[in-house]
C-alpha cells in the first residue's frame, strides 16, 4: 500500500511541471503600450519589495522558532528534525506565495492588453495567471508533505503504530511552518492592503477629486500592489495551510487506527494514513482537467466558463473520492470497540463537501447583490450612516446562524460515520479540489488590477468595460470558496484538537482525562481562548488605521510639496466634467507635466513598512499564547496534565469565538460592499430613486469602508488564528 | 443554626419597610408648576401603559411555562411546586420593576422641583427615587427567596442533603421565574427606549431642527418614558435576577457540603446553603446605612457625596462578611478529600470584589470621557464617520481582553480558594450592596427625566443646569456598577452552570462524564452556544431598527398632518437664534397655539406595541433552546448522558462569547458615547479647535447612534441571557 506515494508525488510534480508551462505561457504574452509596461512595472516591483521586506522578517521568525523547536523537542517521542520540517513548510508557503506573486504581476498587465482585443482573451490570460497560483499551492502542499513523509518514513520505517507517530510528529512541523507563513502574510497584506486602499480613496477620491486608479495619485499603485499582496500571496498562503492543515490532521486521526488489530486482508491502519494524501494527489489532477473547460468565445458567458471548470472538476473529484475510498480502506473494521466502514468515510467526506457547498450558498445570500438582506442595508441607508451601519452588524452577526449550524450538523454526522476520522476527511474532502477553487479564486485579483491598468494607461474605456466584466463574474464561486474556507478552518481546527489530544496520549504515561470545561481552570483558559479573536481584530484593525493615516499624510504631502502635481489636480478640478481633448492647450499641458511626477515608490515604502511592523505583534501572540498555556500550569500545579487541559480549553475557545467572529466580520463586510455597489447602480426606495453621489451611496460609503477591514484584514485572518493555535498545540503536544 | 434564616427574612421586611417610608416621602414632595404635573402624568402615564402590556404578555407566558414545569417535574427528585416558586419569583421581579418605576416617574418632576431651589434638594430627592428601587430590589429578593425557602424546608425537612436538594429544586423556580422576567424586560425596555430616542432625534432634532426634549417633538415624551422602561424597570428586572441567581447557585452547590461526614462542633453543611441568604441580608442593612450618607450642601460635591455612601457601605460590608463567615462555618471541613476553610471563603469573597472593582475601573478606562482609548475614537472623527466606527469598534473589542483575564484570574483564585463554592459565593461578594449600588444606578434616569421635564416646562435654564449637573456625576460608580454586572455575570453563570451538574448527578443514577470538549457533540453544542448571542444580538439590534422606523414615520406623519404643530416648526425655524421673547406677537401666538397639538400617546403607543412584539422572539429562544438541547439527544441516541452533556455544551458557549460580546458592545457604545460628549465640549487636534456642529462631530454623532442600541439593548440583555440559559439548565436538570 505504501507505493502509493509515489503517486502523490508525481501528482505534485505533475502540478509543478503544470504551473510553469502556464506561467511561461503567461509571460510569453503582449504587455501593450510602453506606458502599460510602466505600470505593470511598477506594481510588480513595489509586489517583491513588499514580499521581500516581509520574508526578511519572517525569516528570522523562522530561524528562531526553529531552533526553540530543535532544542526542546522530547528525543524520545519526537526529534529535533520538527525543525527542518517546520523550515520547509515555511519556504513553500512562502514559495507558493512568490510564484503566484510573481505571475499575478505578470498575468495583469497582459489581462489588460488582451482585454483591448477580445473578452475571451482577457479571460483566458487572466484564469492562466489565476491558476498558476492555484496548482502552485496545491503542487507545493503535497509535493513538500509527501516528500518529507516519504524521508522520515524512511528513517524511522512506518511499521507499527509507535514508529508512524513518531514521523507523523516530526512532519507536522511542515504544517507549523505553513500556518504561521500564512498568518503573518495574511495579517501584513490585509493591512498592507487596506492602508493604501484607504488612503488612496480618502485622499485622492474623497479630498482632491480624482478618479480611481487614476495616476495623479500617489497611492494608486500602492493600491494595486496591495491587492496582489493581500489577495493573491496573502490567500495564497492561507489556502496552502488550510489544505495541508487538514491533511496532517487526517494523517494523525489515522494513524490512530493502527493500533487496532482486527484489519483484514492485505489492508492494514497505514491505509488510513495514507488516504488524504491520495485523495489530494487525485484532486490535484481534476482540478488541472477542469482548467481545459475554463474558456470563453467572444459574446459567451464568462461566469459559465468558471462555473463548468469547477463543478466538472468536483464532480470527478466526488466519483473518484469513493472508488479511492472503497479501494484503500476494508469494507470494516474495529477501533476501540467500535465499528468502521469506508462507505462511512465516504460519506464523511459527502458531510463535509455538502457543508460547504451550503455555507457558501448561505454566504451569498447573506452577502450577495439584492439579496434581502443586502437589500436591508440598502433600504436603512436612507435614513443616514448611522442605520446603514447597524443595518449591516446585524445582517453580519444574524448571518452567523445557520452557516453554524451546518457546522454543527457537519460534525456530528461526520463523526457518527467515521469518527474523529471522519471529521477530519470531512474537511480534506472539502479542500480536494482547492486547486482550480483558488485559480478562480486569485483570477479575481488579477481582473481587477488589469482595470486599475487600463485606467492609469489612459486605455479607451471599452478595455475597461471588459475587464469590469472579467471581475464582476465568479461571484458564486468565489462565495462557495468562502464557504469551503471558513467550513474546512472549523473541522480542520477540530481535527487538529483531537490529533493533539490523541498525541498526547500517545506520548505520556497519564492520559487526559478529556477537555471538561466543568473544570475551572479548563472554563476560565476557556474564557482566553474566545477572547483572542476579539483581540486579534482589534489589533489587526488598528494596525489599519495607523497604517492608513501615514498614507494619508504621505498623500497630503505629495499634493502640497510636488508643484507640478498641484498644478494638474487645479487644471482638472477647473476642467471638471469636461473631456481632455476639449482642453486648452495650455491645461493639456500643466496636466501632462505632472505624468510620472507622483512619487509612487515612497507610499510603496510606507504600505510596507507599517504593514510588517504591525503584523508582528498579533502573529506572535498566536504562537505565543498556546504555548504559555501549555506549559506555565506544569510549573504551578501538582497535576501533570493540567497544562494540556487548559491549552485544550483555550482551544476550545479560540475555534468557537474565532468561526464565529470570522463569519460575522466577512459577511457583514461583503453586504455593506454589495449595498454600496447596488446603490452605485441605482435604487429606488419609497419612490424615490438614489444614485452615485446621493445621500444614501455616502452612507453606503462609510459601510463599506467599515467593512474593509472586516473583511479583508481581520475576518479572513482568524481562520488561519484558530488553524495556527491548533498546529502549535499538536507540536508541543509530545514536549508539555 | 437554621434560624438564622428568621435574621434574613426581617432584613427583608426591614427594605421593605424602608422603601415604603422614602416612597411616601417622595410623593409628599412639591410637584411644581401646572405643566410640569401635566408632563410628568404624561411620563408616568406612558410607563405604566408599556407596564401594563408587557405583564399582559408575560403572564401568559408565565402561565404557560408554569404548567408545563408543574406536569414535566420528577416526582421523585423535583416537585410540581418548582411552578409556584417560578410563579412567585415572576411576580417579585414584576413588583420589583413596578415600584422602581412607580416611584422613579414621581422622582423625576419632584426632582425637577427641588432643583429649582439648590442642587442639595435635587440630589436628596433624586437619590431618594434611586434608593427605592435599589432597596425595593433586594428586600423582594431576600425576602422571597428566604420565605420560600422557609416554607418548603417547613414541608420537606430540611435533614440530610436529599431533604435540601429537594427544596433547592423547588426553590430555583424561583430564579428562573426572576431571569425570564429580567430578560423580557430588558429587551424590551431597551427596544422601547432606543426606538422612542432615535425617532426623536432622527426627525425632531435633525430633520425638524428643534432642540432635545422639545415639547413640540411628538416622541419626546415615548424618549422620556424610554428612559424608564429602559433604564430603571429593566435594569431594576436585571439586577434582581442577577442578586437572586447568584444566591441561588451558592446554596445548590452549598447542599453538596452536606454530604461530608466531617463536619466539627455543633457545624453541619446547612451553614453553607444559609450563608448566601446571610451575607444578602447583612447587605441590605449595610446598604440602608449608606444611603444616609448620601447628602450634600449647596455648593457641595454630589459625585463624593455618592462615593461617600457607596464606599461606606462596601466597607462595613466587607467587615461583617468576615465575621459571619467565620462564624458561620467551621475553621476548616473536608469534602470530596479536599480541605475546606473558613478563610478560604472569605478569600474567595475578596477575589470577587477585587475583580468586580477591577473590571469597573478598566472599564472606566475603555469608555470614560479624556481617556486614551476614547481620544483615539474623537481623533479618528477628523477623518470622517467610518474611521470613528472603525475606532470604536476597535476599542470595544480590545476592551474585552483585560477584564477576561481578570474574570479567568477570579475564577481560578476562587476556586482554590474555596472550591466551586467559592465561585459562587464571589459572586454574592459582588452583589451583596446591590441595594445600595442600584440605588446610586437608579438614580441617573431619575435626574435624567428631571433635566427633561425642565426643558419640556420650559423652565429657567438654571434649572437644567443643576439637573444636568446631577446627571453628570456618578459615572464612576456606574461604571463599577458595570463591572460587577459583568463580573458576577460570569461568576454566576459558572456558579449555576456548576450547580446544574451537580443537582444532575445529585439527581440520576449515571453520572456526567464531565463536559468534555473533546467529544465531537459536545463541541457541536458548543458552536451553536457560541452563536447565540450573535443571533440574539442581531435580533435585538434589527428590532431597534423596524420600531424605530415605525416611530420616525409617525412623527413625520405628525408633522404634516397636524397644522398647528407645522405652523409653529416654521416660525421657531424662522426665528433661528432669536430668543422666544423677542418673536413678534403673531409668532409668538403661532407657536403658542401649538401647546398640547403633538400627540404624544401615539407615539408611546407606537413604542409600546413595536418593543412588547419584538421581545418576543429573542426571549423564547432564549427558554426554549436550552430545553431542546437537554431532551432531544435523549431521543437519538443510546446514551443517556448525552443531552446533559450537550446542554453543558450549550452553555459553555454561550457563557464565553455571551460575556465577550458583552463587554465588546457595552464598551464600544460607552466609548462612542463620551467620544462624542468630548467633542460637544469643544477638543483641539493637530491645532484645529472642533466642537458642537463640526465634521467630527457629525462623524461622532454617527457613531453615538451605532453605540446606542449596543450599550442599551443588545449589550446588556446579553448577561441576562447566559444566566437565564443557566437557570434553565439547573431547573430542567433534574428532569433530563
Amino acid at each position: 500500500m505504501q507505493n502509493i506515494i509515489y503517486f502523490s508525488i508525481a501528482a505534485g510534480i505533475i502540478a509543478l511541471l503544470y504551473t510553469a508551462l502556464k506561467s511561461s505561457w503567461v509571460t510569453k504574452q503582449e504587455v501593450g503600450t510602453e506606458r502599460m509596461g510602466r505600470i505593470a512595472d511598477s506594481i510588480a516591483s513595489g509586489a517583491m519589495a513588499f514580499l521581500k521586506a516581509e520574508y526578511k522578517v519572517l525569516s528570522i521568525f523562522v530561524l528562531v522558532v526553529a531552533v526553540i523547536l530543535a532544542v526542546s523537542a522530547n528525543p524520545e517521542t519526537s526529534s529535533w528534525m520538527v525543525a527542518i520540517s517546520f523550515i520547509v513548510g515555511a519556504i513553500c508557503s512562502g514559495l507558493a506565495g512568490f510564484i503566484g506573486m510573481k505571475v499575478a504581476t505578470k498575468a495583469n498587465v497582459r489581462t489588460t492588453n488582451a482585454a483591448r482585443e477580445s473578452l475571451g482573451k482577457g479571460l483566458e490570460v487572466a484564469f492562466a495567471g489565476g491558476s498558476v497560483m492555484g496548482l502552485g499551492v496545491v503542487g507545493l502542499g503535497v509535493l513538500g508533505l509527501t516528500t518529507l513523509f516519504w524521508i522520515f518514513s524512511s528513517l524511522f520505517g512506518i511499521d507499527g503504530p509507535d514508529a508512524v507517530n513518531k514521523v507523523l510528529a516530526i512532519v507536522t512541523g511542515f504544517s507549523f511552518g505553513a500556518s504561521s507563513i500564512a498568518l503573518f502574510a495574511r495579517v501584513g497584506g490585509g493591512i498592507y492592503t487596506k492602508a493604501a486602499d484607504v488612503g488612496a480613496d480618502l485622499v485622492g477620491k474623497v479630498e482632491a477629486g480624482i478618479p480611481e486608479d487614476h495616476p495623479l495619485n500617489p497611492a494608486t499603485i500602492a493600491d494595486n500592489v496591495g491587492d496582489n499582496v493581500g489577495d493573491v500571496a496573502g490567500m495564497g498562503a492561507d489556502l496552502f495551510e488550510s489544505y495541508v492543515g487538514s491533511i496532517i490532521g487526517t494523517m494523525v486521526l489515522g494513524a490512530a487506527f493502527m493500533t487496532t488489530t482486527t484489519w483484514v486482508d492485505n489492508f492494514d491502519g497505514l491505509s488510513a494514513v495514507l488516504l488524504p494524501l491520495v485523495l489530494a494527489g487525485t484532486g490535484i489532477l481534476t482540478s488541472i482537467l477542469g482548467t481545459f473547460f475554463v474558456r470563453v468565445k467572444e459574446g459567451g458567458d464568462p461566469q459559465k466558463a468558471l462555473n463548468l471548470g469547477e463543478f466538472l472538476s468536483a464532480g470527478v473529484m466526488l466519483v473518484a473520492s469513493y472508488f479511492l475510498i472503497t479501494w484503500m480502506l476494508p469494507e470494516t473494521w474495529t477501533f476501540n470497540g467500535i465499528e468502521y466502514t469506508s462507505m462511512g468515510v465516504f460519506w464523511a467526506t459527502i458531510f463535509g463537501l455538502a457543508s460547504g457547498l451550503l455555507i457558501g450558498l448561505v454566504t451569498e445570500h447573506y452577502t450577495g447583490t439584492g439579496t434581502k438582506p443586502v437589500l436591508s442595508i440598502v433600504k436603512q441607508s436612507v435614513t443616514g450612516a448611522a442605520t446603514n451601519i447597524i443595518a449591516g452588524l446585524g445582517v453580519g452577526m444574524i448571518s452567523t446562524a445557520i452557516p453554524i449550524i451546518i457546522i454543527a450538523i457537519a460534525i456530528i454526522g461526520a463523526y457518527s460515520f467515521a469518527g474523529l476520522y471522519g471529521i477530519a476527511i470531512a474537511a480534506v474532502g472539502m479542500l480536494a479540489n482547492t486547486g482550480i477553487q483558488l485559480a478562480v479564486d486569485a483570477y479575481g485579483p488579477v481582473s481587477d488590477n488589469a482595470g486599475g491598468i487600463a485606467e492609469m494607461a489612459e486605455l479607451p474605456s471599452e478595455v475597461r468595460e471588459r475587464t469590469d466584466k472579467l471581475d464582476a463574474v465568479g461571484n458564486t464561486t468565489a462565495a462557495i470558496g468562502k464557504g469551503f474556507a471558513i467550513g474546512s478552518a472549523a473541522l480542520t481546527a477540530l481535527a487538529l484538537f483531537a490529533a493533539f489530544v490523541t498525541a498526547y496520549n500517545a506520548t505520556h504515561e497519564v492520559n487526559l482525562p478529556g477537555i471538561d470545561v466543568t473544570a475551572p481552570s479548563v472554563m476560565a483558559a476557556l474564557f482566553v481562548g474566545a477572547m483572542l479573536p476579539f483581540l486579534f481584530s482589534a489589533l489587526s484593525m488598528q494596525a489599519v488605521g495607523r497604517a492608513a493615516m501615514s498614507m494619508i499624510e504621505e498623500v497630503r504631502r505629495q499634493f502640497k510639496d510636488i508643484p507640478e502635481l498641484r498644478a494638474a489636480l487645479d487644471v482638472m478640478n477647473k476642467n471638471g466634467e469636461i473631456e481632455y481633448a476639449e482642453w486648452t492647450d495650455e491645461d493639456k499641458a500643466t496636466f501632462d507635466a505632472a505624468d510620472g511626477k507622483a512619487e509612487y515608490e515612497k507610499c510603496v515604502a510606507i504600505s510596507t513598512t507599517a504593514s510588517i511592523r504591525e503584523m508582528v505583534l498579533p502573529g506572535l501572540l498566536a504562537v505565543i499564547v498556546p504555548v504559555l498555556f501549555g506549559f506555565v500550569p506544569g510549573f504551578i500545579s501538582d497535576d501533570p496534565t493540567l497544562g494540556a487541559q487548559m491549552l485544550g480549553g483555550l482551544l476550545a475557545g479560540v475555534t468557537s469565538a474565532g468561526v464565529l467572529m470570522a463569519l460575522f466580520q466577512s459577511n457583514a463586510g461583503g453586504a455593506w460592499d454589495n449595498a454600496k455597489k447596488m446603490i452605485e447602480e441605482g435604487v429606488t426606495i419609497d419612490g424615490v430613486e438614489y444614485g452615485k453621489g446621493s445621500e444614501p451611496h455616502k452612507a453606503g460609503v462609510v459601510g463599506d469602508t467599515v467593512g474593509d477591514p472586516f473583511k479583508d484584514t481581520s475576518g479572513p485572518s482568524l481562520n488561519i488564528l484558530l488553524k495556527l493555535m491548533s498546529v502549535v498545540a499538536l507540536v508541543i503536544a509530545t514536549m508539555i
